[in-house]
């Protein structure tokens, strides 16, 4: 075993730029800045060459750059194709620009490919040959580690599990899409699930909200089911159901047994987790239900960071 | 680049053993024998030693024995663990057994894997870093070719791509689970296909069978749309629609872009292909939908000989 190198990690957010200096797994100096103000290319590549800049004096020295990208990132060339947060940067050659600011040399990944390396190296998919990391935000972002390394495909982007079709014949996404996986499992399907409800205590619940589903958020959700609300609850089951029917199908296809499941809305685990088991057994094999594990992510809110140096570490190492 | 060694290929099929002495990618010599006569494990390893043996003295020599085996195959410890055709077979250890009948490694793997390895090795799948294997059967059969190299997951056994879910709230399935893959678009589908639709031509073309569309077989549906059936050929369409959604599905899950589709249904092709493509499109992005490619099998009646030659003649390379 190789001594980990100390590398920086940069996890390019859509609410704040965050870095830090990652030695062994552990953050060791960050910094952090909301990305309104950064929104060119020139001011941010300035931005974070002013905070590494002095880092480079440390002991021992950060070797390397990681950068964590949301969008459509091209790894081999070091190029951000386009970001949903800055509508700047379209051709974005961040690697070469921060490379020639601060003299290390830098690598580029899409940040859901980051987050299940980092999970992989440091967090809760440590030793498994195997895993499908599923990142619930506004939608379902995914990273494939099979046979211990990332595996991007024929295009070199990041696993778009959540546009696996979970109903055929169901609503259009964004994507172009209908009934993709996603509408029914991340942020942005409680609206829907509310709507589509028949429960007897759905409007007493959006009572709370003015009678509008579109003002409910998951953390509303979440903080009502912990106040004891019945309707949460039932949505908190509903979202689980549907979240296990696409682990389920998942399974079916890589016969993988261990998930790492992460983001915003693994806060409310325990309210949705049983009924996500439930839905496996539903659809899959007996064994293969049996078989199936469903890990926490561990890195959190520095998912990110950490996630960015454990890319760039494993390439020193 | 290697010289391809001389190999044996066996084929463990429903109907018919078929085995053959294969050099580069040929079949220079073969024997077939049904199954109803091979029930036993002993009665099978004696009847693959008695074509065996004389094979061993041709120029070249063939040097191992793989096998293509349906069912579940444990390929480490060379045993078929359980056999759909063969319900005496539980717990076969065959690799030992045959080693020890011929004097050859043996060399076990299940059938859809094979196949996919030897369309990879020298059929439609040569060239492609990445593809998926979709034999189109009784169920949909399926293989990862991911790095150049079959991908088995944690279990070990072939991808149940079938049992990918395309309806959540679909039909019970065989398996357990409920709208899986396979219940739309293998030759089991056709008779659900039949009923489900309100086409005005589906009285007439059931008439054909007496009315009851558990008589209708893929090959009639076939015969009738050569024969110019628009019924027939409506069916190749919607089979073909279903097939490209899960095709779709996958796409988004491993950014693979190529697909090698085999077995029995392939023969209709031009039937359900371009229906595909149109599924293809309605359920993914635009550029990737652009980029999917599907490839017809190549190796026909002989891809199970030829896929447990190529098994075993990559461990020797």
């Amino acid at each position: 075993m190789v001594e980990s190198p100390c590398v920086i990690g940069v996890d390019l957010g859509g609410t704040n730029v965050r870095l830090g200096l990652v030695h062994a797994g552990r953050i060791m100096a960050r910094a952090e800045q909301a990305v309104r103000v950064e929104r060119s290319p020139a001011a941010m590549v300035d931005f974070l060459a002013r905070v590494i800049t002095p880092w480079r004096s440390t002991t021992p020295a950060p070797q390397a750059i990681g950068i964590g990208a949301p969008g459509i990132v091209d790894p081999q060339r070091g190029v951000i194709l386009k970001s949903p947060h800055y509508p700047e940067w379209v051709g974005f050659d961040m690697q070469a620009q921060l490379d020639a600011a601060t003299g290390l040399p830098v690598i580029l990944e899409n940040d859901a490919n980051a987050i299940a390396l980092g999970e992989a190296t440091d967090g809760a998919g440590q030793g498994f040959a195997n895993f499908i990391m599923l990142t619930l935000g506004t939608g379902i972002g995914g990273g494939l580690i099979l046979n211990r390394d990332l595996f991007r495909g024929d295009v070199g982007f990041a696993a778009e599990v959540g546009h696996m079709v979970l109903d055929y014949a169901g609503p259009a996404c964004p994507c172009g899409g209908h009934g993709c996986w996603e509408l029914y499992a991340s942020a942005s399907a409680f609206p829907q699930l509310i709507d589509q409800s028949d429960h007897p205590l759905r409007r007493q619940f959006l009572d709370h909200f003015h009678g509008e589903s579109g003002r409910v958020t998951p953390a509303d959700v979440y903080r009502l089911a912990t106040d004891g609300d019945l309707f949460a609850n039932a949505l908190w089951k509903t979202f689980g159901r549907f979240l296990g029917t696409g682990i389920a199908s998942l399974t079916n296809v890589f016969g993988v047994d261990h998930f790492v499941i992460g983001g915003g809305m693994a806060t409310a685990w325990d309210f949705f987790v049983p009924e996500a088991h439930r839905a496996l057994a539903r659809h899959t094999y007996p064994e293969t239900a049996a078989r199936i594990q469903l890990h926490r992510a561990r890195l959190g809110d520095d998912a990110g960071i950490l996630g960015a140096a454990a890319l760039v570490a494993r390439r020193l190492q």
